[in-house]
């Protein structure tokens, strides 16, 4: 939601911020609702006003006790996470969804993906219109490709944009959103300002002029926002979203819609004893670029040895932590026998 | 090219073939255009008869020599990469450019990417329609992000599809090139097959059945072309192109356009002697797939110890090999030095 007339000086010499947690999560597994599981959230990271800080707090609060009332209810890491990014995409002080950046065309053109850490199935969509809940769109294609092929052997698409992305998602009775209906007046008006200047910058000496970092802040693309999850069987699960970059070109494609970029989950298996999952923010596109701006969160748990004598206790150690370069990200997170979840806003 | 109804058995248990060679190339650098380097390049992995498996070599020998020929001339990795790649999608019988297989609404939806291993910088296209060489838009999206950022400070893209990816190629003066000119007699006849047996399939029972992997062929995915290259200053790039799946729906981006995943080039640095560049075929994205079909080009290269020495004499130990778990696949290679291309269609 950042917009590019929000200038911050950006911090070439900062070194990346990092926070950590970890706890114990002993959860009997009896059929009473006490189900286990971990939700970290983030809400982007960028720079924030004290005012739009409070804001993201708020969401982030909204987005755990989602994911976390899924995982209550016995739902598995995927849906919790989605539940988390529905309520995120759903905020208007997201770049993500509703709220999103408007790109130069003054269209909303979004990018998501998911990964399911038990199978490895993966879903996303980039460049997409149209559709108020583009992680929707990803999790259904990853679902689909779950079922196998489809008619005369065809291979089910786990990656589609544009308007094929929204045909499709239409198709898969995913209801159809005008953009009107997502742009906020925030948006809109950043959009108008930004038209401005940018008209401005090519009538004055700027025409052929290529900036450096110094001079603009482009901390705009990085208020992607993102979901890591734990269930109760310890499966992972994480999602990213993002409207992308202010000003645009029609059919840009960012990070959060690339496989391997954008999130990552995997159970544990032979190989490593610790299933993983991470959600980031900032593009891995910019070498040659002289700062690189980005946000990640990390959540990594393992089965704990004690634990696994007892058939009725189930124990998770779940470690997770969040870092960024930019100014500040704002994290939630909540584990599924707390009453509400905590929030922190860090900054450099 | 390979279309859905050229079934072929899916050998699950089969191993992949490895081909591989070395040669030591040795070119004095004066400046009489007998210049170093080195091309590898495929032009797919499926299942080839023995007619198209004669085309295949023609369009191998002819993109080694298109890549060659910039080589001598001086030309960088990047271009002679770009050089034959043209060449590849030119060809009416590769599976990218012209011929590629037509999507489920009879439409043409190219994908490709090039990767320079100097400065690591990165471009590609997803469901390009419209454009006669989708590798030439990957290219010039590579050099705009290559002179920094736009006016007002903005990112230029390094991925863009559909819509928004053909409207940037053609106002930075790339031809527009109907689909019409793009689609071939054997693609259009292709598609009209695959069109009845899928609505033959979705009449009969076959309607809600998944089908195995065993039961039809795939490959037709497989049939992406792509090159690896070596300059004589050591220099590499890799490039991969891709009409896509046969049928596939609309907006579909496969692996080809896909950071990390269709190639990858990387110039010699700190941490490693060797310059590499790797150009894949198949799909990352087939977890849970009975059986993977795929194949690679790879080119490794360092500069000899005892070469260093002399200050005329630059001598480079190019590296090379190419796999495929597939039925067959065509590859070509040529030094800056040889007369002529190698070809060879390997089975397993």
């Amino acid at each position: 939601m950042e917009n590019l007339e929000n200038s911050t000086d950006c911090k070439e010499t900062a070194s990346p911020l990092n926070n950590s947690g970890s706890l114990l999560n002993n959860t009997d597994s009896r059929p009473d609702g006490r189900a286990m599981g971990f939700v970290l959230v983030h809400a982007g990271a960028g720079y924030h006003s004290e005012s739009k800080a409070k804001e993201y707090k708020h969401v982030c609060k909204r987005a755990c006790q989602k994911a976390v009332d899924r995982l209550r209810a016995g739902g598995m890491a995927l849906e919790a996470v989605t539940a988390a990014l529905i309520e995120l995409e759903d905020s208007p002080f997201t770049n993500a969804g509703t709220g999103s950046n408007l790109n130069l065309s003054g269209e909303i053109e979004c990018d998501a993906s998911i990964m399911d850490g038990k199978s490895l199935n993966y879903g996303a969509v980039g460049a997409l219109s149209g559709i108020k809940n583009p992680v929707l769109v990803a999790r259904r294609l990853l679902s689909e490709t779950q079922k196998g092929k489809l008619s005369a052997g065809r291979i089910p698409p786990c990656f589609l944009v544009g308007k094929g992305a929204e045909q499709w998602a239409i198709s898969h009775g995913i209801p159809a959103c005008p953009t009107e209906k997502m742009t906020t007046k925030f948006s809109l008006s950043g959009y108008k300002r930004n038209k401005r200047k940018m008209e401005l910058a090519e009538q004055v000496e700027m025409k052929r002029k290529r900036q450096s970092c110094e001079h603009e802040n482009n901390s705009a693309c990085l208020d992607t926002v993102g979901a890591v999850v734990v269930d109760r069987e310890g499966n992972v699960a994480a999602a990213v979203s993002s409207g992308g970059l202010a000003m645009k070109h029609p059919g840009r494609v960012g990070q959060a819609a690339h496989y391997g970029c954008g999130c990552w989950a995997e159970n544990a298996r032979d190989i490593s004893l610790y299933s993983t999952a991470v959600s980031t923010s900032g593009s891995p596109f910019l070498a040659g670029e002289d700062c690189v701006l980005g946000g990640v969160i990390v959540l990594r748990c393992c089965t704990c040895g004690e634990a696994q004598r007892s058939e009725d206790i189930q124990a998770v150690l779940v470690e997770f932590l969040w870092s960024h370069t930019t100014e500040s990200m704002c994290v939630g997170y909540m584990s599924a026998q707390d009453s509400k979840a905590r929030v922190s806003s860090s900054y450099i």
